[in-house]
Parts: C-alpha cells; structure tokens; sequence
C-alpha cells in the first residue's frame, strides 16, 4: 500500500480547509513583518517596532514587588506549596471560591466601586477571546448576526464566528461624528440586515473602545440599551479595557446603566465581557471572563467552560494579588497615570508634524488619522501607505481597514508595549516619514512607492538632529542605525 | 416598559437551551451526592466516598520536593520573578519553546523513548477536552461521525460533539473477549453507520483505556491502523493515561505503530492526544496538547488553540519540571509503582468477598464486575444497583451504562484520588456490602431497594470486625461512624 502524503487536507472539515479564521488578513500580515524582523535596541536596531500589539507591559515593577512581598501567594514557594497538591487537582469548572470574590471585586473596583458584580455570575474562560466565543454559542445559531459598530477589533471575526457560525452585522460610524454610536446608525444597520433576511440576536460593542481608545458616554449606553429591549436582543459588552481609562470622562459600565434603568430593563439580554490581559497586562496567562445577568446563559457558559478554564495555578495567584486591596488601588491609580503620560507623549509628538489623532482618554493606542496622506480616499490607498509604513518605515501599525474602519486613511498605533527608549525611536520613525512623504508628495504626487524606498536611506540624515525630535542627541540609545 | 424576567431561556441558541451537553447523565448524579455529602476522614466520616474521579493524588510529596528546590521554575519566587513580566505578556499561540521541547521530550519518556515526538507538532489545547474537541472541529463536519469502542470516557459525547455538531457512532465490545476491539467489530460498526447513512471520517480510540484500565496490544493497533488506512479515515488516539502503566504489558502508542508501518501508512490521519491531568495529576492546570501528524491539521489546531491556550505561568513550570529528565524519570518510576500496588490492594480486597475485575495494568480505576448482583440483566437493575451504592454504601461509583458498555453489572471504581485510610473504608464499604447482598439476595429476591436500606445500620456491627477488612480495628482512623 501507498499513500500520497501531500493529501494533508482531503477528509478534513470544511472549517479546516475554509479561511474563515481570517488569519490572512493585513493585520496579521503586519504581525508577520515585525517576526520576521523584530526591532531591539541594544541588538536589532533597524527592525520593524511592534505597534500592532494592544501589551500594557508599564506597571510590571509594582507586579514583582508584590509577588516577592507574597511568597504564600504562589503554590511555588516554600512559603506556599503546601497548597500545591490541592491546587493542581482542582478542577471544578466553577473556580476556586476566592479567585471568583476576588475577580468580582476587581471588577467593582475598576468600574469606581459604582456597581458589584455578584461572584456566582462570574465564568471563566480561555482569555476574552474563550468569553466571547462562548456568548457566541449561547446566544446565537449558526446564521443569526449580532450588530457590532465599526470600527472594531478584528479577531471580533474569529472569536465571534469561525467556530460557531455566527455572524457580525457592521454598524457604519465614522469621523463625522468621532465614531459615535448613534441610535439612528443602529437602527439603519438593523433595518438593513432585516432586509438581507439576516435575524438579529443582538449587539457587540467594546467598550472602551479597541481600537478608537474612546468611551462610551452615559447617554449613549442608555440609547442603546433601549435599542436592544425595544428589539428584544442581547447586548455584548465587551469591557476588557475598563481600567485603561487614564482620563476624564470616567468609564461607565454597562452595569451602572442596568442598574439605574432597573425594571424598565431585561436583565437577561446583558452580557459582559472581562479579562485581565489589558487591564493587569497578563495575556499570557489566559484569564477570560463571562458575566450575565441571565442565569440560563451563566449555567450554559459554566458548562463550556470546560474547554478553557484558567490553569488553578495561575487563579490561586490572582486570588492572592486581586484580593490585596491596597495594593490593586495603588495598581490602578499609578497604571492609568502612566498610560496618561505615555499617551500625551504620543499624542504630542504627532501633533508637532501635523499629525491628528482621535480625542481619546482609554485603551492602550491611538487612532492615528492619516487620511491627508493617501494617493487618494480608498483602502487601496491605505493599505499602499500601511506597506510602506510597515516595510520601509519598520513601524508595524494597523490600517483602518483591519478595523473594518468605513472611511480610508485611520491607523491603530499602540504606545504601552514599549519602553521609553524604543518610544522616542518610534515617534522619530513616523515624524521623518511624515515630514518626507509631504515634501516627497508635492514633488511626485501619485508615486508614493517609489518615494519610500528612498526613506530608510535619507531619513537619519535628515532628521536625527531635528529640532522636532524629543530625543534628538540627547540619548546614548537613539542610534544612527534607528 | 416591564420586562417578564422568567424569559431567561428565550433568544438564546438551540445549544444554550438543549442537552447536548450530557450533563444529566447518571454519571454527573453520582458527583452531584458526592458533593452534596462529601465523605471526609475526620470531618464527615458517614460522607459519600469520591470514587468517580480519575485523580492521580499518589506522588505529590515529590512534585512538592522538587518545586521547593527548584525555585527558578516559578515566576512567582525572589529567583524566578524577574522572568514575571516576559512569561506574563507571552500570548504567541506556538507557545513557550522551551514547553513545546520538554512535552515533546517527556512525551516520548512515558512512551519508553522508543518514539520521538517533534515539538513543532504540539499544540496547545485547555486540556485533553479541549484537545478532543479542536480534533472535531478539525476534522468532522456537522453529522460525521467517528467510531468510538465501547465501553468508553463518558464525558467524549460532550468534548467531541457538543459545539461540534460530530457524532460518536458506537463500536461494541463486550466481556466476551475481555472488551477486545476487533476488525470485525470496527467493520460491523461502519457498515451500520454506512447503511444509516451517516458518513463515518474516523475512530476515536482512548489507550490506555478509561475505564478498563487496559492497553491495545501491537497486533490490536495494527488491525485498527490497517481498518483506517483501508477505509481512508482518521484515527484520533486519546493516550492521556500513557504513564500509568504499572506493569506488562507495556505500553504501546499508535505513534511507535505508524513509525513501524512506515510507507504502509498515511500519517495525515493520525492524530494523538495528551495532557498532564492523569500522568502528572495536574487536572488544575489545563496542560491539554493536540499532536498530528497532519500539517493542514496542526496549522488549524493551533489557531483554534487560542480557545484554551495554557497559561504561560504553567507553561514555565511545566518547561522546567518536564525538562528535569533525572526528577521525571524518577517520578515516572515511582508513579507506576504507587498506582501497581494501590491497584494490588483494591483488586485483593474486592476479590476476598468474590467481586471480580477485569485483569488491567493501567489507569486510575477498576472495571468491577457486579453482574451477579443484578435483579435482571439490564441496565435498569445496574442503575438501581448504581443508586444503592452511591446514596446507601456511600460509594460514588460509575455504572458501565455511563460509558456506553453494551452489557449491564459493570462499575469502574477510582482508586488513585485518595488516601490509604480512605482506601480501607471504601473497601470495607464494599465488602460489607457485598456480604450483605449476597444474603439478602437469597432471602428476598427482587427486593433489593428493602435489604439495601437496611444496610446502612448494620453494616459496621456485622463487618468492623470482620476477618476480611484489611484495616479491620487496627487503624485508629477507621471508626464506627465509616
């Protein structure tokens, strides 16, 4: 007998062989520069800077002290792994007791102690992107669609719909408005999906927003919750953003608006989604959260959940570390101060060469508006500039059109995965690109191309000591090679 | 407005509101009286005893030994948490290398080292249930089916079907021939499939097997590998109790059968399953691995493997642990001969009042044979036996009709999830049960729900003393109230 080993994908599912994970699309492909090339100051300092990834790595110091200063926190200490044995065996899908009070207290506490979360609502999962696909399962056939607002972070494609077949419905919202949700703009995308004969089970929103950086107000939470009752349909909201709130207005949680609504509200149809990858900086360690107000979905999520519970190692330190009151106030407070100053830095730094961004006050990026830059208003034309912002300006930033973003020429650039240094070379990178481009367009309008592939050359000429660079000279690190 | 709150299960999917989920089998009633009265040696000794858990508990003290000396392994400790912040932020789903290495490695290590295994194949998965339901989704469509031997791990129906849509199609073995698979059972099952109408795209195989406690000789995994390789379908090998092997035969993976069939074989539909939740005992931690030797399916598995991915914090433990190739070797050692004689003691104690088991060398459980104390040859008279055992003997056991066994009488007993005096009060329970009915039977056949509420009250008179309790009144531990 012989067999032809190349029929690797004959007898697999249509999922297998299908591309419905969307791993191809240009996001990713920004990824794939930044590993085949990845920038390091001290070792690799003319490769590609990883803007592409929402890290919150600024609070790591108070994260070590803490776990030096409890060693009876960690089943891996003298001090603690007396409880090792009844950690690693425990494998209830409800959680340790103390990882869900404390989970539910964290979750008060970065929602300003304005709303409590009850414990025995809290479900693990694999990460945010576990929790969302499991409200996939619960609240939707393969088939029905859930209206979600663009711009919105594009794995929403996978975690929501590869696996289960559920569909996102695109709520258009664009610059004329900041990106508002309006009820009109829901209403629209509803009536639209209606006539697609599409049924709509509900809305995704992320709120704070990845990638606007923006919240939602008072108002507009209060429109859209009477939206989804006056249709009968679930809301998902994604909060995972919560404590990267680094300025006024304040977050307001979905939570806070059900509360105050009270009985003029179906609690069932109120979904939210946690995690403490953004929040604590910890994707790594894969903590996902389901919280509904409807007791059917809890059962029904608790159940899935066996196919990504947190590992007990990882929920009996987080037990420990949410639970340390002072400590996760002082966490909270100096975090969001530092991702302020990081921000302003950011934000300042574009605006001296003209750049504008978003008016945000959350998350760990920037909506960076470069729509002056395109050949022409198409995504043809951003996804050109984002190749050259990628490849030759070695910054991997996302396009707009990722985002599933309704109008060309906006670009997600994140600030909080990097230390200061790679900052100042960053904010460096994109000034010299944007002053070039703007002298190189007037010239040579159309060919932007060949424009860029001048620029890793001349850019350090031209622009190392510029007075518009907030490093300039001044630091050892900031090399002729950057 | 107001809102009927008692609508909690409308809207939500077909999967949220029906049964696929299998949870109310008779399986989960015997946890649920477990955990409503938990048998506890000092606290509760009239509790019901935990005997539906394939827990390994028996080698903690030198997983406890190692971690305390080796405190680099741990993020957590003043030597390890410099390495916090890199291991916390690592989200890459290819997972740590250093992880993938040392499972790879220990891999082969539980295999006798006479395979290896290429840690560009492992993939991550939230436990062996996350690992068998990424295997689905990879490789059936919605109503394939794969041909599973019977009896077998209940909890397959909701890991491979529940959010799949997959069947399982059932292969029946019997006692007969000591629950063999053969040929000849594989073809009648797919066969009936075919005349059913059901596309059969694989066999779902679990070796060693839960619950027989047995392993598949070379010429068994043979004939299977032939039956697939003839029929051009997959074969998924659940080997998650690989290690547990405590004496001959040994051992042996459907990776050493591919490796001798070479060219006589077509790898791309092979595809094995791990975890560390039965050789480790570290169900906590969700340490579940996909292996294939199909590249289409390794690519897919490991985007899905975002669902359930280990926590890195585990990951680095594990990475350290498994590579320490003196302390696994030892631990592997040791392990099997805690589980021999723990195996030795049970299989004694149940053999002096005449309780038979299937002959087995593997796992963390007996297949006991009660088929001489049914009422009937049903499984109707299985469960009411069953539901004495669980709510009057105090024993959680599992009926054989929870694994789908095709002949009434049969229970597994978990024998490794507990302590040694626990031990001798379970074996005592059921001893003196044993006794009891073997009595009452003569006197009062068909009346078995009248003699068994009786036992409880004269269970300890009659049997305390008894010439065949192994603890008998030595043991300050076993006392009356047992």
């Amino acid at each position: 007998m012989e067999f032809n080993s190349s029929n690797e994908t004959q007898m697999l599912s249509r999922m297998a062989t299908g591309d419905g994970h969307g791993e191809n699309s240009a996001y990713f492909e920004g990824w794939k520069a930044y590993e085949d090339n990845p920038f390091d100051l001290s070792k690799n300092r003319r490769g590609v800077i990883q803007m592409g990834l929402a890290e919150n790595r600024l609070c790591f110091d108070l994260i070590e002290e803490w776990v030096v200063k409890n060693p009876k926190a960690s089943i891996c200490t003298p001090q603690g792994s007396e409880d090792f044995k009844e950690i690693a065996i425990f494998q209830d899908y409800h959680g340790l007791p103390e990882f869900r009070n404390a989970v539910a207290k964290f979750m008060g506490k970065v929602r300003g102690e304005r709303v409590t979360f009850d414990p025995d609502r809290i479900v693990m999962s694999g990460g945010a992107t576990g929790a969302v696909e499991i409200l996939a399962f619960c609240l939707a056939d393969p088939g029905d669609a859930f209206l979600v607002p663009t711009p919105y972070y594009p794995a929403f494609d996978r975690d929501w719909g590869w696996r289960t077949g559920a569909k996102l419905y695109p709520v258009i919202c664009d610059s004329s408005n900041d990106f508002k949700i309006t009820r009109a703009a829901l209403e629209a995308a509803y009536n639209k999906a209606q006539t697609e004969n599409i049924r709509v089970k509900g809305v995704l929103l992320n709120n704070p927003s990845n990638p606007l950086g923006t919240v939602l107000d008072r108002d507009t939470l209060r429109d859209i919750l009477r939206f989804i009752n006056d249709k009968n349909i679930h809301i998902v909201c994604d909060e995972i953003y919560a404590s990267t709130v680094f300025s006024q207005p304040e977050f307001v949680s979905i939570a806070e608006i059900i509360q105050e609504a009270g009985d003029n509200n179906n609690r069932n149809l109120v979904h939210i989604v946690y995690s403490l990858s953004k929040d604590m900086g910890f994707p790594g360690f894969r903590v996902g959260i389901v919280y509904s107000y409807n007791d059917a979905v809890v059962r029904c999520a608790r159940k899935m959940s066996s196919f990504g519970l947190v590992s007990t190692q990882t929920q009996h330190l987080m037990a420990a570390m949410l639970s340390d009151e002072r400590f996760v106030d002082r966490f909270i407070q100096e975090s969001a101060e530092r991702l302020g100053r990081r921000h302003g830095a950011f934000t300042r730094g574009l605006a001296q060469v003209g750049i504008g961004t978003l008016k945000s006050n959350a998350g760990l990026f920037l909506w960076m508006d470069l729509r002056r830059l395109l050949r022409e208003p198409t995504f043809e034309a951003e996804l050109e500039l984002w190749r050259i912002i990628v490849h030759d300006v070695k910054l991997n930033v996302s396009p707009g059109c990722s985002f599933h973003c309704a109008e060309p020429g906006w670009f997600r650039v994140c600030f909080a995965n990097m230390d200061d240094d790679t900052v100042r070379v960053a904010l460096k990178r994109i000034r010299a690109f944007v002053l070039q481009r703007k002298g190189g367009h007037k010239q040579c309008r159309g060919r932007a191309l060949q424009i860029s592939t001048s620029f890793s050359r001349i850019m350090l000429d031209d622009f190392l000591m510029s007075p518009h660079s907030p490093a300039s000279a001044k630091s050892p690190m900031v090399q002729a090679t950057n």
